[in-house]
């Protein structure tokens, strides 16, 4: 029997058995191997988001894992090939489409929320929707890959250039990712982050940390910019604080890009915008290509994905990991092991 | 005897004698004919602003004139020339300046708020500041140039295109500028504004207009654009709910070019600048090329400037056009008249 872990109501996670059926045209089964929790996962799961979940709802969108059978009509893939998924299905119709900015379709169907994701055993996706991975990578590591094509899209949406300073409000798995792709372009980066697990972890990773509790940032700016300030920040915090923090430090064209979600209003400094010229730029998701270097850039080990897994659990105890998570702690990223062998007695 | 208006504190001017003195090197001694006056003015007459003017002050920094005299070393310019200035003095020095954004120079010498303004029978600038007029163009049309400027520079901020749909939040002299100047680049625009004098005579210039008051705008928006959404807003309004509509109109990809001034933070959607990945762009001042484009607009009429003057008063009476300007009512531009023969008895 193949497993599925299912949200059911708030907090509330129980496994039942996963379908699986023949692939439809266009279609490929999979097998998913490690599945991640991201911070919209924890949303669903704290009820945030019954509204727009239907129940039971199988969640995930970060995984790795092999493809199991191919349906008619698809080309280019063959069961045991590794793959991730750009969890996306737009309609190709809608304004947005139509200016080809499909990635944020105005009746996109994200896979994983608005549909069944990857926290099963077998799961049935559009072949248009796999993306390949180097069959050398392994598969824990490749589960970082929709995160870090996230954070490819954020800093491209930046336009992050060499020699530019970066200020990432925000040191979580996004935050850390997108510092992370910001170093490689080149970029002088600063993470601000209140967790002192997380400011070591970045550390360890050799990014410079600012801790906004016991550090004065705006001396530590001035020491690392003389008058000019920061030429782009990005506010991965989620918080009114770091909003505040993402403009000030902004020097005169700064660029800010929100990334983390703010689902009420937020108080913002538009004199600042005005003054400085400042400018704003919202970033969702990701298009292929973005995808596509994020394959490269864990394949490579420029994403050291495996320094970013602080755990991996079985698919049968997916709900404790949803709690410990949702507890805050010194976690970075939790996996879900669907592999048969992970799942113990109940397997 | 010449005059110059001084503002001396909250809701006081007086006027007095000009200084007139030989302009020094790099300098010229102008006769300004037409001043205009602007939001900016009309803070600094409230009190908004006396930590930042030194008083007495002379405002005024829109405006359009003749050269008297020529300082040392100053060329191509004569005693006779039509010109208005464009009123920024920068240090060259700063990160602003370095990267090549003087307009916006962090330690910026605003003439006219910074340093004596236009309102006044004579007045010494530094001969680089000068924007000569063609000849043909009357003198208190050209004192719309500066407006103008700011207009051109906030619609290239917004980088509006040909055949794109243009939302402009706030029908003031820069809000109904900002249309002007949007349609003669082949956008199709809308202008939203709560006060029916100003909307009648946008309604005068071939502007469709929206009463946020009366009109359903998500309903108009919808027959404009369907479910597309405007391609730019700009918010000119100064108001919180100015911010709200310039955001809600937008489409995909949308971008809100910040114009008005909120001293205050405001509160503002982020979740749908993430979600629809907009942009917003702040705006301020203008450069060189702006300036000259807005010389080419007024003067080949695509700016018809006499028709958003509503009055002209000598500069004896700048005091009653401030506090005309203040109690609202059916005005769009007053110009303050610093010719001879204008001052009447006072002269």
């Amino acid at each position: 029997m193949t497993l599925a872990a299912r949200y059911l109501s708030a907090r509330t996670l129980d496994t039942a058995p996963a379908l699986s059926a023949s692939p439809g045209p266009g279609e490929v089964e999979l097998a998913p191997a490690y599945v991640g929790i991201c911070g919209t996962d924890l949303h669903i799961f704290h009820g945030d988001m019954d509204a727009r979940v239907h129940t039971p709802a199988v969640l995930g969108h970060e995984m790795a894992g092999r493809v199991v059978r191919v349906g008619a009509g698809v080309e280019g893939c063959r069961p045991g090939d590794a793959v991730t998924v750009m969890p996306l299905r737009w309609d190709d119709t809608c304004p947005a489409c139509q200016a080809g900015h499909q990635h944020i379709c105005q009746h996109l169907d994200f896979i994983g929320i608005d549909s069944p994701g990857a926290m099963q055993q077998r799961w049935t996706v559009p072949a248009a929707a796999l993306v390949h991975i180097p069959d050398y990578v392994p598969l824990e590591r490749a589960a970082l890959i929709e995160p870090t094509a996230v954070a490819v899209h954020d800093v491209r949406r930046a336009g992050v250039r060499h020699g530019e300073r970066v200020v990432v409000v925000g040191g979580g798995p996004v935050g850390i990712l997108i510092a992370l792709v910001s170093r490689d372009a080149g970029a002088d980066v600063r993470v601000v982050e209140l967790s002192a697990h997380r400011r070591a972890l970045s550390a360890e990773l050799g990014l410079t940390t600012w801790d906004p509790a016991a550090d004065d940032v705006s001396k530590l700016l001035h020491e690392w910019t003389g008058d000019a300030g920061a030429d782009v920040a990005f506010e991965v915090s989620g918080a009114a604080g770091g909003v505040d923090t993402a403009v000030d430090v902004l020097g005169v064209r700064g660029r800010l890009c929100l990334v983390a979600i703010h689902p009420r209003p937020r108080e913002v400094n538009l004199h600042r915008f005005f003054w400085r010229e400042l400018t704003l730029v919202g970033a969702r998701l990701y298009d292929r290509a973005d995808f596509e270097r994020a394959v490269v850039l864990v394949a490579d080990g420029t994403i050291p994905a495996d320094r970013l897994i602080s755990k991996i659990v079985p698919l049968t105890e997916a709900s404790a990991a949803f709690e410990a998570l949702e507890a805050g702690g010194d976690v970075m990223k939790i996996l879900v092991d669907c592999t048969d062998n992970a799942q113990g007695a109940d397997a």
